[in-house]
């Protein structure tokens, strides 16, 4: 299927395409930040498609454990790509680019996601924002080669939110110089750390630090807990998996509970506070807004990830709407494509925008985090807030709105959608999941009404406001401020609105043709995004959907897909003569 | 776990629960219908909760084949006591309880469906509704004795909605006397019948009816599929599983293919049309209203079973509020209970108030709708449009709310509501399907748009209208009508929130205590639901989840469930000898 010239393609899609306004390779340009990295990402996605094992059996047939098993396969053979991709980048800017070219092709190739997603996106990026020079030195060539597995253990069964109420405790053994770690309660157990269950064998753990009888809040540890050879458990600590899940279900994801368990001191990742080997408590002189670094990246990446989640659910349910025909609105004529039903344009065309307004947004907000961490590094930190407080509304927001509009492009879908080889679902689980994770929606948009409020409160007295809420100056003779939680939320969303308005037309503002500017000022055109996607590799498995594929084969590949069933591997199945027949027979 | 007394439950609860400030009991009778049917409703929960098989490891932790093995060994016990209790009853009042209570407990029973609902919930009702007495006859009770297993087969992979575009073809041959069906392309395969893929022998196929060379429409056959002793799929078809779907595992939704497949001419379903042994069509006169009649009752229950599909998910949404604490907001004082937050409380009272609003609604509908038929038996069928346009309207407005509802109710759990194990995520796929099941969702609402503009019209000639829709004329001078859709949705919101503030009253207007009117109406009492399900037999088993379990027990639960998954029942999964350990050594 991969790399051959695409042949039959549905006779509606072929009539839609050739309406296009303008020149495709030239969005896609735009879209990838230019021709170089367009060439670039090509190359290396077809290099990924052309070495990587496939499925045979359809992922959403397997038993959960059968899942696992397989997404560690797939996965050995992608780390093996990567960690030579990565080995061959010299420049910070290559590297970024490498990064979410291989995340986006890792989503393309598993339904769900990687167990090394953690050890990618939160192992590696905590040694490098939380261990000493010397801890970096160590620990962060064995786990970019994979020498070492990783994971990051926070959360527990009693406390996400809340940090501060992690009862997980290391307490300083000053005797042994080690630290001791232990989960007092039932609900102190490590719970949710992706690949925790199975796959890690190091654990960066935050605990309550003890020593010398006092308590100095949580800090994180880097724990081995598993026999680097047998894999087996160490002693003195329980680590399983979870147990299924909405989404994410090939992420093992994990508990652990310590029981005495010992580990040496320079555990302890030592970049923001150290322990001394009398026990006593060192706090590194450093600005307490630093920390924000990791976790407003994260978050901005998140705005960006599920932006382009919500690109592959639309893409799938307009290449399906042109597909589709159903009933007769005038006798004697063909059934009309759905896509022409004014309904189904009003469920798809907002996802279209949506998508676009998110990935611009994100885009310059990531531009302003490169920013703002250079000023820092000079000690400015006056834009901090703000981009903080951005970061969490845009996350919140960003996450909720695309979960929704990805269940309406399911929905788009009629019956057809909810099959999992319409990869809807998946794509649904996979975006719904990060509106809680990484600071949960409600949580986040208090956070970001507290403030709007200390900016609201300024304005009053007149003081000035960065640019991005100078919004609310402008307004404050014009509207009451509604203090309501409704009120707050329509404010913020003004402002996210207002974000998008500019931006989106500030970034592609430069070079481009009038027909590009066009589609872009009206955010609705149809064919837009479908055709910005057009290239990039083999977009069957790209959007890994049986409904969305480009030739339009809809029924043809739903039917494909069906034969793939292992319930379809045999005309009768077992349970006919162990339970259905003997039944009919006695009743 | 069922049928002990429930000891050691949460404090939190235990005080939650004192606050209650009326009587359970009655509330209980209240929902059931009366005292005898809630004494009735719990002899047959424990009865089918104390025969029933269990499932050892979760139901979501097996392939999907596993599951429809699993689902098959269940479905089979709980048919054999379902077939016993019927064969018990002699009134039809009787009848529709016991299969309310059954439907119920086995929506308990199952984390998914028995690949036996379309047999209990379609192919049975065609059977009373579409065919002639003699067929009736024949067919009733071989399917009410499950000596054949069927289902019905509509929907095609490109026709769903559109009825009228089904392409399987139905040609009457008259020298053998015979009905041939064909599958003349791909796009006219049968898609989605529940029971199809590898359980049902019989089938109820739609199919284009050709006699002399005239197509006649759209008419029901009733069709044998495989062989009654060895299961084997007929000669001249193909049938099998349509593959993993969102919602609906254990259904074993099938695909059916036909060439050339002979059928006896009786075969046709002939309570309103037959073709005589020379070919000739033969309409039998009937109003043509009659069909809805089945559509309308399947909707009405729809809305019924959706409010109590709702009803679960804020059940253990509120319990594991009560239970879950967190953050500090006075310090030194213990993390309040999350449901003390009024974030929380926000998105959990709209979901009560829901329930009652749907289910009584649900109730009243289904008298109008007992009252239509009987009135239509003496040629009256003036209330069926009415009843038609209000059925349509609520199932789409209640199977979207009571989807987004649970929504809000898994949101309102955090991360711990992403477990599979919390119920919640499979209440969500269970209830979203429904939206597009039995009448998509928009094309119901322009259904409705249609009727209300219509009712419009009559109003504007000064016509009468029946109660219903009345709000319309008193309007008519009030506010301008917008034909915009949102306008035409905003109107029969008005009417649906019309008619659940005068039924959730009415229906509980007689003799009840103070307290009781109070609650109700109110409908934000937080334990008002919460106690109406608290004697439904084992509530952990009836509500099947983690976080909502009677005795809050939460992360004891979780940590009990995780531990069963297979992953855990060994401390290495191969995978690391086979995948990860080659990869750390050699890289």
């Amino acid at each position: 299927m991969r790399n051959k010239p695409i042949a039959n393609v549905n006779a509606d899609l072929l009539k839609e395409r050739k309406n296009c306004s303008f020149d495709i390779e030239e969005l896609t340009n735009l879209i990838d930040g230019g021709k170089n990295q367009t060439a670039r990402r090509r190359e290396i996605e077809n290099m990924l498609l052309k070495n990587m094992p496939f499925d045979i059996i359809p992922e959403e047939c397997l038993s959960a454990k059968e899942k696992y098993e397989n997404a560690v396969r797939k996965s050995v053979a992608l780390n093996k790509i990567g960690v030579e991709l990565v080995s061959q980048v010299t420049k910070a800017k290559e590297l970024s680019d490498l990064t979410l070219t291989l995340r986006r092709v890792s989503d393309a190739y598993f339904r769900e996601v990687t167990p090394f997603l953690l050890h990618l996106g939160m192992f590696i990026p905590t040694i490098l924002g939380q261990c000493s020079d010397e801890q970096v030195a160590h620990w962060l060539p064995l786990a970019m080669q994979l020498k070492i597995i990783g994971t990051y253990a926070q959360t527990e069964l009693g406390h996400g939110t809340f940090i501060r109420g992690l009862e997980t405790t290391a307490t300083y053994d000053e005797r042994t110089e080690e630290f001791v770690l232990n989960s007092p309660t039932l609900s102190s157990s490590k719970w949710w750390a992706g690949g925790l269950g199975k796959t890690a064998n190091h654990c960066i753990v935050v605990a309550q630090l003890y020593t010398k009888g006092e308590c100095y809040g949580t800090h994180p540890f880097i724990v081995q807990i598993r026999d680097m050879d047998t894999h087996m458990p160490l002693k003195g600590l329980k680590v399983g998996e979870i147990g299924p899940r909405l989404g994410f279900q090939t992420a093992d994801n994990g508990f652990l509970v310590f029981d005495n368990f010992r580990i040496p001191r320079d555990s302890l990742m030592m970049k923001h506070a150290k322990v001394l080997k009398d026990g006593t408590y060192v706090k590194i002189a450093r600005h307490s807004k630093l920390t924000y670094g990791t976790m407003i990246f994260v978050r901005v990446l998140l705005v960006s990830e599920m932006a382009f989640n919500l690109s592959k659910a639309v893409t799938i349910a307009v290449r399906y709407s042109a597909v589709r025909r159903q009933s007769e609105l005038k006798p004697n004529e063909p059934e009309p494509q759905v896509l022409d039903y004014l309904t189904q344009q009003h469920k798809l065309f907002i996802s279209i925008s949506t998508v676009y307004a998110f990935q611009f947004t994100s885009n310059w907000l990531m531009k302003t985090y490169h920013t703002v961490q250079a000023n820092m590094k000079h000690g400015n930190t006056d834009a901090l807030p703000e981009l903080h407080a951005l970061s969490s509304c845009l996350k919140a927001i960003c996450t909720s709105d695309c979960s929704a509009a990805i269940e309406q492009c399911r929905f788009a879908c009629g019956g057809h959608g909810y099959m999992i080889s319409s990869n809807l679902p998946s794509l649904y689980a996979f975006t719904t999941a990060t509106r809680t994770y990484e600071g949960d929606y409600t949580v986040l948009l208090l956070q970001t009404a507290r403030f709007l409020v200390k900016t609201w409160e300024q304005v009053e007295l007149g003081n000035a406001v960065t640019p991005m809420v100078a919004y609310l100056a402008r307004h404050q003779n014009r509207e009451a401020w509604d203090e309501s939680p409704e009120g707050i939320i329509r404010a913020f969303e003004a402002i996210a609105a207002g974000v998008y308005q500019t931006e989106s037309v500030r970034s592609v503002s430069f070079g481009q043709s009038d027909a590009i500017k066009d589609v872009m000022k009206q955010l609705s055109d149809l064919y837009l995004l479908y055709w910005s996607l057009e290239r990039t590799g083999d977009l069957l498995t790209t959007l890994k959907s049986t409904l969305g594929s480009y030739d339009g084969r809809v029924y043809e590949r739903l039917m494909e897909e069906a034969l793939k069933s292992p319930l379809n591997q045999e005309p009768v199945n077992e349970s006919f003569h162990k339970y259905l027949k003997p039944t009919m027979n006695k009743l």
